[in-house]
């Protein structure tokens, strides 16, 4: 193997370096170049100032990006809801067991089962480009099965996330202080050494805003770092509590109160949306434009899970963020990358820098612009992860 | 090349066939196979009951479908109008020429950029599982431009649509009665041993009623059957011209009378509505139930082109049918490829049943169901044209 690689002929190089190129927030680099050493970026510029390198890869005008950083989805599930969104989406009834159907399957399912599945959505990501992913626990509700998810999904991502507290536990449906007992004591002692992260679905009807805080901040005690899903469904305590305990994210933040917005804009926490629940459930968009201009973060991410938003495809929330949320074309990719990376707290994705991780998307298109300008269409044709091509 | 290929273990097939597997209008075969013989289908049943071929595919529980056929596309082009999307989705001011900056484009091109132009967005439809396409002239609006826009149109696909009345063209801005009688004399001639259609778009600032029936009468005359851009942007005349001149398909039809639907209901026009150019220009949705609830005929096709609708995936329209439009799942992939059949007057495409060609695509998923299910997913995996893998 070669120890470095130069791509030449980079139409448009998106660097999310403002010191870089055009001075703006994406650092766009016309006719450039990138050299990879290694699983790092050696080099970016223009193409003509190219330093040597073993082998040479000619982009042929085309536009590269950062890989996509999808700071929230949640792959560790078995079964499938294939009738439940056809009968939503066909207006006919359904007795869906909403979460609770995907809850079932996968503690039913073997390790290498749920292993499969795992790999096999990754897999799909990494061929859209998306080179870092975290993904979350949530379906097991037992110390044993939320153990297993952290342990198989460890295996494929050093972004976990602990989320025993997605929904109180059938199994305590009567007991739900009982349920917050479990997830901050012995679940958590099990889960904890698996993870980075930890999560509540602060909601009516899920985790109230005593229950998160305490749930948040027993991880917290544990070495794990909060992240908070706020105010999806409803106006509710989320973002707030997320802030004040500085959560790296608050995700979905799709009912905001002015107060929300200014805690978002005057905290550390990034404020990542997630359109493709709002596309799968019909629900009204996040509003990115009020966030932006409040001077919050935001990050853009799939939210991929079989109940609310089965989509992998970064492009499409990007397209999504453009025409439904407010977003230009420009802040969307910024968000799907260098806002993913903020919402991971990681500084070595997300950006195209010397130093960063070799992980980058060739698009068979000259511009990041046609994410947003041919919606649908897969135009990710090629993928470097730590500077290998993986896709 | 083996005379004939089965597949085999076909979690769910669609053959758009009512009287064969659960008597639906998709006609779904639970553990089916497919034998393709040369071009053609010849056999299609449960896999326990599929007659022996020289090659097996094992499409391992995975769905399979007729390809899609996309009755609207406008792909005989050049130039480039990433700024001017980009400046619209950004909220900023640009002195867009519209139309007219393809048509100047596309004037300067050499015959071989236009040709591998059309080649390259047809590839990237058919590995996307677009088997049928239609593609028009329309920036070119002279004789010369026209003709060799279908010249090359017809290279590719044997569905081609004369529209030199896409818009006025800019050289008889101060004569339009003057472009009318050019596009229904000198270069009609010219195009039409060329096409199979002739098209007109009718609407404020292009063709009113009387013009767009003199060109789809003269059309006619020339043995080239009339599709009509119907009532895109405003009510008009367009829907109703289209049913009473026995137009093939009335394409678009956003804003629609109850006069409107009804016509579309009773005659033999298909109603072809184009979800990418409603996403790509933030306007409001076709009302797809109410034409179904009336009885007509819907089909869906990308509109694909570089100003208003550049996508070219037809199953990112499914998705957005069942989004925004009110179809269901079965719909959309009903009007995807059985309705653009319709909308082409083809036998042949759109339907998997023993005689059809045998044009069909493997999905990475167990049901058709999921291209609404995984938005922006590519979720096809292998497409056979003419009984052959081409993507």
């Amino acid at each position: 193997m070669a120890t470095t690689t130069a791509i030449h002929n980079i139409g448009s190089l998106v660097t999310n370096d403002p010191a870089l190129g055009d001075g703006g927030p994406l650092g766009l680099i016309a006719d450039a170049a990138v050299v990879l050493e290694r699983d790092r970026v050696a080099w970016v510029g223009p193409t003509d100032k190219a330093p040597d390198a073993d082998t040479t890869y000619d982009a042929d005008g085309r536009a590269v990006i950062p890989g996509f950083v999808d700071s929230h989805s949640h792959l560790v599930f078995a079964g499938d809801r294939t009738q439940e969104f056809n009968a939503r989406m066909s207006g006919r009834g359904y007795s869906a067991g909403g979460i609770r159907t995907t809850v079932a399957a996968t503690r039913a399912a073997t390790d290498a089962e749920l292993d499969a599945n795992v790999a096999r959505y990754l897999r799909e990501a990494l061929r859209q480009g998306t080179t870092t992913f975290e993904t979350k626990s949530g379906y097991g509700l037992t110390t044993h099965d939320e153990a297993r998810a952290l342990r198989i999904a460890a295996q494929h991502t050093d972004e976990v996330t602990y989320l025993g507290a997605h929904i109180v536990s059938p199994d305590y449906a009567d007991d739900p202080a009982g349920y917050v007992e479990l997830v901050t004591g012995e679940m958590l002692d099990a889960c904890a050494p698996y993870a980075r992260w930890v999560d509540v679905f602060c909601e009516k009807g899920a985790f109230d805003g005593d229950q998160a805080r305490a749930i948040l901040t027993a991880g917290k005690a544990k070495g794990l770092t909060p992240r908070v899903h706020a105010n999806q469904l409803s106006y509710g305590p989320g973002v707030q509590l997320a802030v004040e305990l500085d959560a790296a994210s608050a995700d979905h933040c799709t009912h905001l109160t002015q107060q929300d917005v200014d805690a978002l804009a005057q905290g550390n926490t990034v404020a990542t949306l997630l359109p493709g629940a709002e596309f799968s459930t019909r629900a009204a968009w996040p509003d990115a434009r009020r966030l932006l201009d409040a001077g919050a973060t935001v990050a853009l991410s799939t939210d991929c899970n079989p109940g609310s938003s089965f989509t992998s495809s970064m492009g499409f929330c990007i397209a999504l963020a453009v025409r439904d949320m407010g977003m230009t074309p420009d802040e969307a990719l910024w968000s799907a990358t260098a806002g993913g990376a903020a919402a991971l707290r990681r500084e070595d994705v997300g950006r195209l820098t010397p130093g960063a991780r070799a992980d980058l998307a060739l698009l068979d298109a000259p511009s990041h612009v046609h994410l947003a300008y041919r919606p649908g269409v897969p135009l990710v044709s090629r993928v470097w992860r730590d500077g290998e091509i993986v896709g």
